[in-house]
């Protein structure tokens, strides 16, 4: 059975004037659920407040904190998904700077990944649609994402359990529904987001916990030329953990040992 | 009173599952109503036809058609905004091949403009968002919109009726709900919309009036500089017909002859 909560209440339809169908103008969080509790929370609070703010978005995160709480308590297992949006507008693209934002919950069961995607890592398939430079919207994980759409759009086959995207200078930015990290002479690295990409919970996490164990990270920029250099590759979101990365194209990686560290660590965070 | 319709029957409620509110994965048309009629009808289906294509949304434009004008005729005057989305969804970006796209029509009164706007002309707020370059969705009037909110939220005050975008590498584009057109040496210019920008539907019927009466026309990059040597500035959208620019920063522009051609052509195709 599935969920879905407005402002707090059952309900499952929307008025047609909420300005997150109109515009996209609006956040959302995917949150794994497992025995009731919401994994890696307060990272995805965190992600929230702070795209609330780049985008005036006048968040109640105490009510939304127990909404959430509360609905995943009711779930017990699965997938939340949380929508907060700057509730009804009228027509124009003004937003209004006293609205109060409409919070929407929604479950859906656990996803059925294969467990080699896990085990034995996944290919990657090579996404022709690029990222646009928008720096005023890069990290956030807002409602604008056609880009995504079409790039999911590129491929059908179960052969590719993800897509590499780049932007439109060519750098390696993330894939369609994940982060993406390289090793490369025992440097864990990822790309800058300052100019496009969603910064992932996951990726956040793994940065912190691989400093703490006196990993090296870099965030920077991500050229194709460095997929050639990397001795691991690996993919990260908050639903799944961490997946290795075994092939893109005529490339191949083993699934390396920093690898099946990270994709611990990422199991005992979700506890999955 | 406002009309509300979801596929042809009256509502104004949306599934939570809709993909327009979940990625934005939808097109829009914001079609001026007088006398029970749809202004520029066929330019706006031709755009929505476009843009359904290149998303991939099977868009069944027989039945648009009759729906809207239907509308429009309980309607008599007004604007009618017409969203399609890929429908509901389950979780994930990809999209559902055999989606059939989801029609929502919505009635809102004429906007109260002051005449001035038309007569004297209005100035353009300087817009510090830039305009993302992504080819793969310029020109659409699609449902990711951010931009253009938060380029909206830069100014409160009455004194600019309209904001110029430039793109991120400073192009001149368009303004936020308009499109824009230079007079430069009795050339009508504007801004080639093949990186970003709404292909408006009063821009396509100027471009190509203004063709039938032997006015020269050019689509290309637009500078700032271009400002600055431009003897007429004007605005335009399928909504209000067409505004002069009379003032930009410290630049200042008469209302020109051509201006005001345009002006009187823009009323006539919007029987206002």
């Amino acid at each position: 059975m599935t969920l879905c909560w407005i402002d707090g209440a059952p309900a499952d339809r929307l008025s047609v004037k909420d300005r997150g169908l109109a515009y996209g103008d609006g956040l959302f969080e995917t949150i794994l659920v497992t025995s009731g509790q919401p994994r890696l929370f307060e990272r995805h609070l965190e992600r929230l407040a702070s795209g609330g703010s780049r985008l005036a978005l006048a968040l109640d995160l105490m009510v939304i904190r127990q909404e959430c709480l509360a609905f995943a308590a009711q779930m017990g297992e699965g997938v939340m998904k949380l929508i907060v949006t700057r509730a009804d507008g009228q027509r124009g693209y003004g937003p209004t700077p006293d609205a109060r934002p409409r919070r929407i919950l929604q479950s859906s069961p656990l996803p059925a990944h294969p467990e080699h995607h896990a085990e034995h890592g996944i290919r990657l398939f090579p996404c022709q649609t690029r990222l646009a430079e928008q720096p005023l919207l890069a990290g956030l994980k807002h409602l604008n994402r056609l880009e995504q759409v079409i790039a999911r759009g590129e491929w059908q086959d179960a052969e590719h359990a993800e897509g590499l995207m780049r932007d439109t200078s060519g750098r390696i930015i993330e894939a369609v529904y994940s982060n993406l990290f390289l090793i490369q002479g025992n440097v864990l690295r990822t790309a800058d987001l300052s100019r496009c990409g969603v910064a992932g919970v996951m990726r956040a996490e793994l940065l912190d916990q691989a400093r703490a164990l006196g990993i090296a990270v870099q965030i920077t920029d991500l050229q194709m030329a460095d997929l050639a250099q990397a001795s691991e590759v690996l993919v990260c979101n908050s639903v799944y953990g961490v997946w290795p990365v075994r092939a893109f194209e005529r490339q191949n990686w083993p699934v390396g040992p920093l690898t099946r560290k990270l994709q611990n660590l990422a199991r005992r965070l979700l506890d999955i």
